[in-house]
């Protein structure tokens, strides 16, 4: 188990190759697009944003998704005439095309084919399928795409096409993003050595519901594709859906899982014995990532971890933390480094948990305990929280006296810079 | 009907005192201290804040107010001995002690010895009841009140009490707002001349739920007790819950309604021909209120009037205009005089109307149509956005193609003051 690319054997996964170039979509002075390409026979899970105004990309990539689980139909791959008998072929999405700079959010019916039109464009450069494509859009919203810049840069970032392209890739994807967002994990399954890599972007708009900004993971395991959507969403709901910036959910987020199976390791399912220890190598990735694009929100400078313990209900600690984390007046005092522990409280009280007694809430700052029985703790005093709070990793700790249900959410401070970056974005 | 305190009459509200003075409860250089005192007989109806952890002087304001519809019991006003017989006297609350500065709240059971302390103390200086006097407070959460400070003070403010103390009184309840929030309207009932004054204070923390901040409200029209807590607690919902700066929902919002009941006109109940008349004065005067306090917002430039028409039911319209007055990404643009209507489209999409079409949704900034079916709208120029956004007053109308239910939900931008505001706040 590892997390850095400095070992050859960890800096690709075999069967995937990513290749970047400049579509000038935004910027003339960086790489802005990427091409992902999963050999034949990946399997692939995907999971996308709940927000009602999804993106073109997020639309288009879904109808794909769902165009090639029912078989392409007279026109498609998965029935070609070449294919003799017995078990039809069953195409796969292939291609992941990803555009940093513009969003093709919020544009419309053209929206949607710009999105279909940059599918095509490269299904016909690579031999593929247009539904084998899968589009991802991240940028400013309700500007068109420029998709003649795109299919301008495509043949480049398909010459660049490498399996170690994952450094360049994390770069490709950013937008407001002050660093690139890698994670990787190595697991042993049947003696064979497996390989997890992921890459993310995000910094605003970040309260991922379902998926997050846009992240892309790969393995080289075999991975039977019922189990590895199961596997993505569950390690998706525990890592990116628990992690908050500014409480805007973004109209692109997507996450994207790809098993290459180039492994020689056995196929892995649900009731795989070695299946658990996947699923724990995703959910580790995914964490890694989302506690990234945190510490990397925008104008973040503190870490801050709240964890909600004795709840009734996961749902009531998830309510209670999300609460807190979306305060903005707690995510101030926290760039203040100010021990200002009554925001803390007046957001558990306002974060609707029926019948709360409040003298049973207790609230810890680091190791410090700073609230019992409904007011300041016994013995706290200003110099611990102060001490506390001086750090750029901080926990917040809150037991409800209520259950046993627990909750951790990620978010950052509220700071000068959130408001520079959100006011200037544009301009 | 006017909203200055230009004429005598409608500087004052017959029947109603108030008196301010300096406690030195944050600052030395101002007054901090109130009270309201209210003559023989007047009504009084009161909501206050639904956070679980409310403040010491709600939890004994609401105690104060059971106690005295229940009579007050063996040692009580009454039923003391001196009553002779038939109806039993129904003492009423008369007086408000209200401090800036200091909270009290997340202050536990020594904050409620507190609060009752202080409505002691005074009740014995005005030869009254103290479950006859009702405290609030309003400032820094999770310090101890300094109890002495206000009593010293307290001789001061009652004998500064004056029918003309309105604008010292909007002064010394402020915290960190800007300007005082005073409110007036003049109508005539029965031939008779009757007037209501406000006063509010607010800032941050503003996010209230069946109450705000801190505002008082009297009339000398004499009104049946029961009506009079409907028509507040209506007027409240329609205006000062429908507004909010941070989405902070407070520990001690409380606002508090005193009929004097000293003006000739005939006394008004819930069925009462006239009672319209009053209620929509009343809702005037709140919602004057409720938009100063708004526009005094932490670090607010600018007022934004969301309007959220054709929802499927009045809920749905709320929750949508709220979500979208509480996306930072939103005010943050909306600081920077940015049209970016994208990221009022990404808050629509996430604010969980099931099933909606986005291809029904329009918005309009001001009078300019900027999307429509789910994109850019044809003819909409950026040039227009952006004159819009230049205003200080801006509506931002969302129509959901849904149904007939509207909601207004006024809040204000999010600037770089915002952020210095509350990290400095303690220091």
């Amino acid at each position: 188990m590892n997390s850095s690319l400095n070992d050859k054997a960890s800096r690709q996964v075999p069967g995937v190759r990513l290749g970047t170039a400049r579509a000038g979509i935004k910027r003339a002075d960086r790489d802005d697009l990427l091409v992902i390409e999963a050999t034949e026979g990946s399997a692939c899970a995907a999971v996308f944003t709940r927000n009602a105004f999804c993106a073109a990309p997020v639309i288009v990539a879904r109808e794909h998704l769902l165009a090639l689980s029912q078989g392409l139909g007279p026109a498609g791959f998965a029935e070609r005439s070449d294919v003799a008998s017995g078990e039809p072929e069953t195409a796969r999405p292939r291609w992941l095309l990803v555009n940093s700079g513009n969003a093709n959010a919020g544009t419309g019916s053209r929206g949607l084919e710009d999105a279909r039109f940059t599918c095509r464009t490269l299904a016909e450069q690579v031999g593929g399928h247009p539904e084998q494509v899968l589009p991802f859009s991240t940028g400013i919203i309700g500007e068109y795409l420029p998709v003649n810049k795109i299919a301008a840069a495509l043949p480049d970032a398909l010459e660049a096409l490498d399996e170690e392209g994952w450094e360049k890739a994390a770069c490709a994807i950013m937008t407001t993003d002050t660093r690139p967002k890698l994670a990787t994990r190595t697991l042993e399954i049947g003696g064979q050595r497996i390989t997890l890599i992921g890459i993310a972007k995000g910094s605003g708009m970040i309260h991922p519901d379902m998926a997050t900004m846009l992240a892309f993971i790969a393995t080289d395991a075999r991975i039977e594709p019922a189990s590895l959507q199961d596997c993505l969403a569950d390690a998706v709901d525990r890592t990116f859906n628990c992690i908050t910036v500014d409480g805007d959910t973004s109209t692109n987020d997507a996450c994207v899982l790809i098993a290459s199976g180039v492994s020689k390791a056995p196929e892995l399912k649900r009731d795989s014995a070695d299946f658990p220890v996947f699923a724990e190598a995703l959910r580790e990735v995914c964490g890694a990532l989302a506690e990234a694009i945190v510490r990397d929100g925008e104008g973040a400078t503190k870490l801050i971890r709240i964890v909600v313990e004795e709840a009734r209900d996961p749902a009531e600690a998830r309510a209670v933390a999300k609460t807190i984390a979306h305060s903005p007046l707690v995510k101030t005092a926290f760039f203040a480094s100010d021990p200002n522990w009554g925001r803390i409280l007046a957001a558990v009280g306002r974060a609707g948990c029926a019948g709360l007694a409040i003298d049973r809430v207790s609230i810890w700052l680091g190791e410090v305990l700073i609230v019992e029985h409904g007011g300041r703790a016994a013995g706290y005093t200003e110099a611990q929280g102060t001490e506390v709070m001086a750090r750029d990793d901080i926990l917040v700790r809150v037991a409800l006296g209520r259950g046993t249900a627990v909750q951790t959410v990620l978010t950052c401070d509220l700071s000068y810079d959130y408001v520079r970056i959100n006011a200037e974005y544009r301009t």
